[in-house]
């Protein structure tokens, strides 16, 4: 019988059946410390950090921490032990045994069958490699750049051109998407030769939207990782939180745009334009990742394209339709 | 006497010290597997998964995992240690300690104090949570959000204002920064007004050039996460690759422009800023995490408003430049 049912490196299969191994402690309630310790000894384990407690239906009981068997001897497993039954199914992604280990402060995370049958556990090492694995991907994910086959480690050292071809499908989606906002600017073509200067101020407030935004996303995504949070009230925080963060800055920008270039149209346009861009990139910063989320897809890609076209077309047309209402 | 030395929520000094537990299994080279389990019976451990292996002066000779402890009792402790002497410093960072477990497939690292004594380890547990609060660093540090004082957990359900002040700093820092971009639109004031439809590739120019330049400060992050890698190979394929994508992309745009507008000029214009702008934007974007990391500071800082504006200034610049020349 094989150590693990496959071998994850080489199948990448981010499941908790390519993470286990099985040969594990497996004790019952009523046996003492003392008689555990015995019958550990002289065997192999993969991963005797955890001892597991089944019942004779091989069903999971509790678990007892290695730490804790050195203690009395003379107690029963069933008074030491963690009565906690919560486990992953084989087929469960490893982004679920790591925040099942991190919920419940477990150091292996027992993997049990559609029968609910303990059949192995997923021990420290693998749990250790599971989250440097996802920190290394939401990197990439928040870069757009695509997952490579043999997981991230594997994407440093891979042949140039298929690091090129993992990063070019997103910046192409982006091109196509940022026509939209070359779409805008031509829609105020009319505006922007009454007064040209009306186009200085676009790239920075492109930015400082971008900037709003992904600050948005950031906290979105780590509120997803967290789990049992109200979106309801988190939403409304952001949405607070980003009209006080554009009120701040539009002030500055338009109190800048005043002394410089002394027109007041322009300075008002501007501050409103980064008040109106920073709570709208705000909102969408957060909520996106959330609906991707919702659609089963990876709430990083929220930081993508899809986010940044949003927020640079929105801000950019209140800008605009501000400036031509002033102007008017 | 304390079981850590101090408390490493309420302190939140992300060092050795404050993640150590101080019950750790102490054993002698020269003792055998069943001498050790009966010495470690009736104890209580904070972090049993590991046996560290000194002598008679406390100093670190190996380490045996337990898992390797339930094997055959006649043998000898040093025959089946593992021989790694790797220990991390009291004062070392949390950043250090996770990466030598993982270098090393250590679940618990041991802590030595100046005198190379053991005088502690890092259990799995807190290696999870340092994992975990790394992650989460990382995503807000890429976003421009400051930390909280007491961890990235905490930062969610702070109140209103503490949210809005750590996010604000650097985004009013992004908007000083902005107005460079803003002085190189004045400073082609003229170009934009002989002929305005230059300025409607403005946002779309800054927001790929942005694009490309994340997804390079995202595998710069990486590479300096994994260790020892050869920066100046990694930079010359950098180069590589980013003109590349300026040559794939570049060609994109300018084939648009050139059949939505007609305008060879601008065509050419915007192909040619695509392409350099993005391989400089790939180069800066790899580049300033190095730089941050050389001078002490967090390289996912490169990630920040310094990148962008650098970014942006010099995609402008070029295509105001070519824009400019090609018209003459």
């Amino acid at each position: 019988m094989p150590d693990t049912l496959h071998d994850g490196d080489a199948l990448n299969l981010d499941v908790a059946a390519s993470h286990m191994v099985t040969r594990i402690p497996r004790v019952r309630a009523e046996a003492t410390v003392d008689s555990v310790l015995e019958l550990l000894r002289g065997q192999v384990f993969q991963c005797a950090d955890t001892i597991f407690v089944v019942d004779p239906q091989d069903r999971l009981l509790g678990i007892v921490r290695i730490n804790d068997l050195f203690s009395d001897g003379t107690r029963l497993i069933q008074d030491i032990m963690v009565p906690e039954h919560e486990a992953v199914a084989l087929g469960d992604d490893q982004e679920e045994i790591a925040s099942l280990a991190i919920r419940l402060n477990m150091i292996a995370v027992p993997v049990v069958d559609w029968d609910q049958k303990l059949v192995g556990a997923v021990p420290p090492e693998a749990l250790f490699r599971i989250l440097r694995d996802e920190h290394m991907e939401d990197l990439q994910r928040f870069a757009g750049i695509a997952a490579h086959d043999d997981g991230p480690d594997a994407a440093l050292d891979a042949p140039l051109f298929n690091r090129f071809s993992r990063r070019l499908p997103w910046l192409v989606f982006g091109l196509l998407a940022s026509s939209l906002i070359t779409v805008v600017m031509v829609g105020f073509e009319h505006t922007l030769s009454s007064n040209v200067s009306v186009a200085f101020f676009v790239p920075a407030l492109v930015y400082i939207a971008g900037a709003i935004g992904t600050q948005a996303v950031s906290v979105s995504v780590r509120g997803l990782s967290v789990g049992e949070v109200d979106i309801g009230a988190l939403l409304r925080d952001e949405l607070i939180i980003g009209s006080a963060i554009g009120t701040a800055l539009g002030s500055l920008a338009g109190l800048a745009v005043m002394i410089f270039f002394g027109d007041v149209i322009l300075a008002v346009a501007v501050g409103l334009a980064v008040l109106a861009g920073g709570t709208v990139s705000a909102v969408v910063g957060f909520g996106l990742p959330w609906v991707f989320k919702r659609f089963g897809s990876d709430p990083a890609l929220g930081s993508g394209p899809i986010c940044t076209i949003i927020q640079d077309v929105t801000s950019l047309f209140i800008y605009f339709a501000l400036v031509s209402l002033l102007v008017l």
